[in-house]
């Protein structure tokens, strides 16, 4: 197998701490480089119309984008360890903070950076003050999940799992791209160091 | 188990077609009325921090929020007729058209809506620029998704699934809030007519 990544890029980090956290050892990582719009080429774009990265190219010449959609894949090849939960409740509990996270944390962080950045003018159609709304709205549930994290080891269920690896890798990125500074919020930042501490984080 | 739901919203309606789908029989709908801020009482909000809907209470009293979370769980439950995928490279593939028509279509979708139509004033910060210029990504979309669809039944894996569920309903609330004729993607609207045809759209 074949993953199409970036090093500078939150979603493939994601997928490289969890092939990390899996010890797969079978894919082959080949790097885009983003400033120089490789991700925009003709030839990625057969392989990913949409033009994101990761890109999951298997051994039969299928393709699976979207970085939820390829650890899903690894996690049916290599289940050990868990990272999507084992029962019912533990399987929702993850898709539900995985979602809250996504939508309530790392999607108006996202927009702060995309939309004020000057780093991203070539790449997103700015608007100033939607990027400095969302801006906002980041930091009101960046106070929200400090309080929320409060003496927890991982986000769901007690255990490590894919939600921790959105949580922790989204933030790690796109807090100090909003020039926010982490340690104003000292649990999510704990939280952050420990996950952040794993091996497979520097994998 | 209850679930709060909302007969305007498109994301309970996702969770009713699958519990349509399922079958399932032992779940209480409780509705609330988003136009006189139902879903922003103290007392919902001991449900739902977020003020979210839909949230599903389990019988043990435990609270499942976001759509997706609630019908992997419900999947988990009732695993019959399958909705998540049954081998790996099929909950790979569901789980991809399942985000790819999130970001790609339904974001740009609910944000030309949230950001432009006169009955969202009261509930979003609305930025009118941000909201044409979502709305423009949308048509991109929609042209794109348009080709795509041509010759298909379905989204992913020749065969209905959640991503379907996701699609078809996302579709059909937000194209007409963003005063966008349907009628001009025609593979588009026969997909959605086929798809929203099913007895589970209208249970």
């Amino acid at each position: 197998m074949k993953l199409y990544s970036s090093p500078v890029a939150p979603s493939p980090k994601k997928v490289l701490v969890f092939i990390s956290e899996k010890g797969i050892k079978d894919i082959e990582v080949k790097d885009l480089d983003i400033g120089k719009m490789e991700h925009k080429t003709d030839e990625y774009k057969r392989i990913a119309p949409n033009s994101r990265i990761p890109a999951l190219v298997l051994d039969n010449d299928n393709v699976i984008l979207e970085t939820t959609a390829i650890c899903r894949y690894l996690e049916c090849l290599h289940p050990d360890p868990n990272m999507f939960g084992e029962n019912p409740e533990e399987i929702a509990q993850i898709e539900m903070w995985y979602s809250r996270i996504s939508f309530e944390l790392m999607m108006p962080l996202m927009h702060g950076f995309r939309h004020t950045h000057p780093h991203m003018s070539a790449l997103e159609n700015q608007n100033n003050d939607f990027g400095l709304a969302q801006r906002e709205l980041a930091v009101k549930s960046l106070q929200y999940f400090d309080k929320l994290i409060l003496n927890k080891e991982f986000i769901a269920c007690n255990k490590f799992s894919y939600a921790d690896i959105q949580a922790a890798v989204s933030l790690q990125f796109l807090v100090r791209l909003n020039r926010i500074d982490i340690n104003d919020y000292q649990n999510l930042s704990a939280y952050i160091n420990n996950i952040t501490s794993r091996p497979s984080f520097s994998a």
